[in-house]
């Protein structure tokens, strides 16, 4: 018997099954020194322990992102080993903080399976969720993956899609308990902006643009332990369909946060992914720029402190976003490679 | 209302004007260890907690160099976004150590202005002040850039030049209280020579050289949280001036100052910055070396441990060092790219 | 007189000689994430706090190598400045573990030399002695090195070698004390195989491969204080040899080992190396691959949580190891960079 992890294929996959993913990982302010070289977040309330203590926390929290990150990466060897594509996210909560001294482990539900039309794969959904030394939920979230069949000749099974919501409701999104953030430190946090400036259907070109190198990407990517294999091995992927390394999703997300510090400064939390989509892919080499929207505000029920915005961050490739390129009648503009929906938690007036 | 930070143009600043900048950052461990991996640096004082102990330091204090990099990094959102070149240092001092877990700020102060005869620019004198999270000064710097005018039909301010010293006085250095590098163990450090065997006028050729890569010098700049767009983005960069991202001056300071530990082991503490001129740009794929003259020896009052001296280092890019290339009767020998004139603390016989 | 290391020549050394290193280092959370962020390792025991407490250590420990690499970086400028060549380990035991906090030196004996033929080199032997601030042995090995002679005109030493074990001895390896595997959770680790499950003779291919980039190689090499020149100097290296920067030999037996966790995700420590040799030089851009082969298994006597496997891995550059590529009658498979012979221990069922 083989001893090496060659994931697993559609047909290892049933509805209820639940995988205890390897490996648990202590976080620690290492890796949150390495989350700040690698995008260079300027969110003050994950770069000072003063202004963390000031607003209730014992310190400063690890960056939602870096956490997500690590609690997906966890998921990969069991489930999107043999993927051909990642379809999406939905559902994404962000329950808890995560400081330094934690460590994280993931556990996943298999909630969704069909088979696709030409045999050869299926999509398989997962509700994934991350947890805490104390088993208490940090973050959860539901993806889907394009997963190859082991064999085409196995029998499909009975296709079950889950009814996921199309975003994650105001009145669910989890707060920091414990935390106040009146009076927000507006001069440190670089951004006069509070919630109740902001406006629906407002947008934000966050301007800047920074270039991905090979040695960044894959420093990230393993600072999750996230093994998807088409990150790391310039031999294979030279051969394949792009002749090169492609860069995990979740970077270019992380990237798109740093740059919205730009427009977005006092967005302090991520509070939830509605969803995402990886438009096209990214390579190093590649300068990302991205754009938000406002899609909508909330008041969070017991605060009057915080509110929530919902923003659609779109990233793109070597093309600035003054012009807000986005979605176009069928499909995207050339040059959009993310495309997310997510709620922030802001300080207010 | 843009909500995205443009900078400040030469119209926006005023003498006297005081300028609180984003993001207080606090330093860790995980932030020592990137800058040893970015830079290589051996001065033992900064790498063994032991060393730092025996010296009477609670822990090994934070590298000079990275904490003037992030006091340093949070002013270029406000003063310099805009600016055509950096064009000095002056009056830079460092007050006291940075332990990890402290919280660093920067505050600064507009003490010159002077608009150039172009109409179009202008130069911007500030001196920048680092505290820690108990209100303490940590460093405090003059610089002086140019800055670009909004507009040039705005008039010209009334021009004020401040009145800076050539050199920090050796009498007003700061030691570092409740500490004695008597009996410093030269065995641990790697170096036999101690102040007494320093010469004014002695040139030291480091040697060594290192090569510098994209990933490394963007790494170290975000960790710093300096968010200058040269530095990032080849998009743009690649269609201007250089046709690629400029190295942060500083990534070059500090690559001279680990290198000039091939000659100057003991110089464990960086007390001062007289000035500093970053002669010609610097790209990826260049090989930084460095040279070293001694201009002057001073003892320090009060302490018969530790003396001070003043050296001035040069870096080249692809020019080893044996030559000692440096300022010619017009400009600099070509390969040349820093001039910097700074005081070390050195344990003595 | 000059005062840059010009390093040690043949000449140099005397049987019996003693050389304290320079730079004491005190490892941190930072150096574990660093080392995380450029192997990837997935190991549980080094990835958890949670694993580890369970198994009786007060937190994670630092990885074997990771210690390895420090321990063997301060060797350098004192041994291998002017080497032609490393020529091979042997007999390197990791005594104890390494925890966030602890402060390594290395002190090295001369107890062998012997003269080259040619007149112009020598092969230097030198036992390395890493220990923490308790002056606890932490790791030591055996290493040799074709050194330069300063002077070829230079009278050879009476030349010794001295007798090196082929391997270190099952019942020589040290076991954390205090420690229990029993129980261990293999659900944690990420792999079902536990010490029972391997037999001698049984090969591993780990499938995986990864790609190196020039700014990974040199911040590691820079994270452990190792100058070795050939690591960092393009300008004088795109003159020599290789025309290229020489990949730091330690660099690939950290790939090997982290790709070696597809496989053998059990090996929870490394106890022992018994020789090594660099069969050829590795470059930024190749893709490392690595095999393995259980050389034999050894209980440990008074653990029967624990034992012991000998491994033999093979590195390979831009070659998948399916074939199990490796030694030939005469010199090594094209390809082959690394030839590894070492002890780990894996829990018991």
């Amino acid at each position: 018997m083989t001893k090496t992890n060659a994931g697993n294929f559609f047909e290892d996959f049933r509805i209820g099954q639940v995988l205890r993913h390897a490996t648990p990982r202590t976080l620690t302010e290492g890796d949150r020194a390495l989350y700040q070289a690698l995008f260079g977040s300027r969110f003050s309330l994950q770069s000072s322990d003063e202004v963390a203590r000031k607003a209730g926390y014992k310190q400063s929290p690890i960056d939602d992102l870096l956490a997500f990150h690590v609690v997906f990466g966890k998921t990969v060897p069991d489930i999107s080993l043999n993927a051909v594509a990642n379809l999406g996210y939905a559902e994404c909560r962000f329950h808890r903080p995560v400081f330094p001294g934690d460590t994280l482990s993931t556990v996943s539900e298999v909630i969704g399976l069909k088979e696709n039309s030409d045999g050869a794969t299926g999509v398989v959904y997962v509700r994934s969720t991350g947890r805490n030394q104390r088993d208490e939920v940090v973050i959860d979230y539901v993806r889907w993956v394009m997963v190859r069949k082991r064999d085409k000749a196995s029998p499909a099974p009975e296709a079950k899609v889950p009814a996921l919501a199309s975003a994650v409701d105001a009145s669910s999104l989890f707060v920091p308990q414990g935390t106040s953030f009146r009076g927000f430190d507006v001069e440190a946090s670089g951004s006069p902006h509070l919630w109740d400036d902001y406006e629906a259907g407002e947008k934000i070109d966050h301007v800047d643009g920074v270039t991905i190198e090979e040695a960044e990407h894959m420093m990230a990517t393993r600072l999750y332990q996230n093994t998807a294999k088409v990150h790391f091995n310039q031999f294979t992927e030279g051969q394949g369909r792009f002749g090169r390394r492609l860069i995990y999703g979740g970077h270019v997300i992380s990237l798109a946060r740093a740059l919205s510090f730009n427009g977005l400064g006092n967005a302090v939390l991520v509070a939830a992914i509605n969803g995402g989509r990886h438009v096209a892919p990214c390579f190093a080499g590649n300068t990302v720029f991205a754009w938000s929207e406002v899609l909508a505000k909330a008041p969070l029920e017991g605060r009057d402190d915080l509110g929530a915005l919902r923003l659609r961050t779109i990233a793109t490739k070597d093309l600035p976003c003054g012009a807000f390129p986005g979605p176009l009648e069928k499909g995207y503009a050339e040059g959009v490679i993310l495309d997310l929906d997510y709620w922030v938690l802001m300080p207010r007036r």
